[in-house]
């Protein structure tokens, strides 16, 4: 029983002295892998987002560090430590927002802080290469688990629909929402994926139907606006979507399109899940009204992804990155830790997701 | 009070020797305005979709008709006749699945069959020029009854979210579904209007926007997914669609997305209106699901709107054209005949749309 995916979107051979990335701004027309061997070189493809998704980005952001010390032929700890801060340094600017980049550097970094004092450098960067791939390692066992916790909602030949990307080009091997569908594949259990295109940036038709097509798996795409006709034809058995941020009530922020969809499935008594590892939770966030909603510019919904615009010029546009679902609309959430029904009906007051 | 409709979308000026169309394919960057005079450009407008919509095909195809036989100099009545069949054979072939289009141009024949036969070919001319400015005419009376029951449900200031194009682009002067907007518009109401984008045609970006534009009123684009958002965070008041057919029973088959905004207008308890005239209701048509819903090809979806392809070659695609709203979700249907409120909940086995 072999998995179905061909590689991951971050690799970092044993020989430690590149990255092999898979440059997702030519998908899904052009499969370019890209061999890095610079910091400069990481910088770049994180920035130009040619590896993109949070936990990728970490991954990409260690291995790098990790193979630019490899690289680095000195045997004078000084010089070797100002490479080291001088490269993560670098990286950390890459992309300013993302959280999981500067936690995984911070790793890095408190690796090398046990690490040096020896005399051998190459300890060092033995040490910093087993944490860089230690880093990815776990990233990937918590995708599986997540994957087979939600492979437990599915049966054979189940339709399931899923919106934007949360799959292993996004993060490592398995990804979060598409896990279950690669474990389900790999079981023989056939599923068949309904992927929305999710406007404006259409991930689901660039990234999640490339990646599953890739696996072999029956994949059909759908515009946003079809997902109540395919649900209401019985051709879906569960909705299956990440998340970027959930409340401590529950509620969940995820791609512009997400709470319609739950309002759907709801209205059609689909089983609406959502996963994601159970970092994703954050207890400092009490629901999902303080979380703020992002707006980006206009041209990405008139220009459709970059072509020529196809709207009036000048007209005003209104479009925000995510949206809030609230918890009441959510069947279950599943993390690595299992899979938490929702049993928002039954406590009033605050929702629990409570472990099955 | 004038309206802030600048211009019909087919113009047939006093002197009954030109068609006006305004140019839908260049829409909406360019704006530009085709004087046809034979038939060959008629039929040809028809054809390529330079003229769309229903209703404005009718009056295209019964305009152009009178417009060639007043240009047709000749005193022989058999000539006549014999140009006025050829005429009427061609516009017919331009969009042989359009009913509108063969209704107008039958009852143009019926009118011919009544005039011919005496001696003076200018009263044949005359009285088809008439009857074609009479199909135009009463479609607009029809849009503007429409236009006055929809206004009833309106406030001053409302949020209205729309899908797709049923606006005067399609029609005549006012449209349906569009049609009470211009009339609170022009009674000074402010209305503030969503147009969805409606993936994959883009009719509401490329039309809807365009024509709200230009007739001044706050509007704002968003793409189809972004619905639930907007209606979550308060903007919208109502929702006003047209309709391809109404079935016997008030299912109502319109542009693919609209079940899907009937059901998250429905959650977040805002008021869904389906607009058009009262001959859309099909009465040989017992429910929605008797009405087969027609696919359209892939690359209307992969390729974003004649842009290049922007998801992965050879994926399998679902292009459903329409969709069909049950009628228990629809809060009112208004014809030009008053406003039906849906009674559903009250009467079990069959749903009345009751004039309120």
């Amino acid at each position: 029983m072999t998995s179905p995916i061909p590689y991951d979107a971050v690799e970092f051979p044993a020989s430690g002295q590149e990255l092999v990335i898979l440059d997702e701004t030519e998908l899904p027309l052009k499969e370019i892998f890209l061999h890095l061997t610079s910091a400069e070189e990481v910088y770049d493809a994180i920035k130009r987002l040619k590896v993109r998704g949070a936990p990728a980005i970490g991954v990409a952001a260690a291995s790098g560090l990790a193979m630019c010390m490899n690289r680095l032929l000195t045997e004078n700890p000084e010089e070797f430590e100002k490479e080291f801060f001088r490269v993560k340094k670098l990286l950390y600017s890459s992309r300013p927002t993302a959280v999981n980049l500067m936690w995984a550097l911070d790793r890095m970094e408190k690796c090398y802080e046990g690490l040096k004092g020896g005399t051998d450098l190459n300890a060092v960067r033995k040490g910093l290469d087993a944490e860089a791939r230690n880093i990815k390692d776990e990233d990937i066992r918590m995708c599986e688990a997540i994957a087979g916790h939600g492979l437990t909602l599915l049966k054979p030949g189940c339709g399931i629909l899923t919106h934007c990307n949360a799959g292993h080009l996004a993060v490592s091997r398995y990804g979060t929402a598409l896990g279950p569908i690669y474990l389900a594949q790999q079981m023989g259990y056939a599923p068949k994926v309904y992927a929305d295109e999710t406007r404006p940036l259409l991930q689901g038709a660039r990234l999640t139907a490339f990646e599953l097509m890739k696996a072999g798996i029956d994949t059909t795409l759908i515009c946003d606006n079809m997902a109540s006709l395919v649900m209401r034809q019985g051709r879906i058995d569960a909705v299956m979507v990440g998340c970027d941020r959930v409340a401590a009530n529950g509620d969940v922020a995820n791609k512009i399109g997400t709470s319609g969809l739950a309002i759907l499935a709801h209205h059609y008594g689909i089983p609406f899940y959502v996963l994601g590892p159970s970092s994703t939770i954050d207890e400092n966030c009490p629901t999902g009204a303080d979380i703020i909603i992002e707006e980006r510019p206009a041209f990405e919904v008139t220009d459709m992804h970059y072509c020529e615009p196809r709207a009036p010029k000048g007209v005003k546009v209104f479009n925000p990155a995510f949206d809030i679902t609230p918890a009441e609309l959510v069947t279950a959430l599943v993390t690595e830790k299992g899979v938490f029904k929702n049993s928002y009906f039954t406590r009033a007051t605050r929702v629990k997701y409570e472990n099955t």
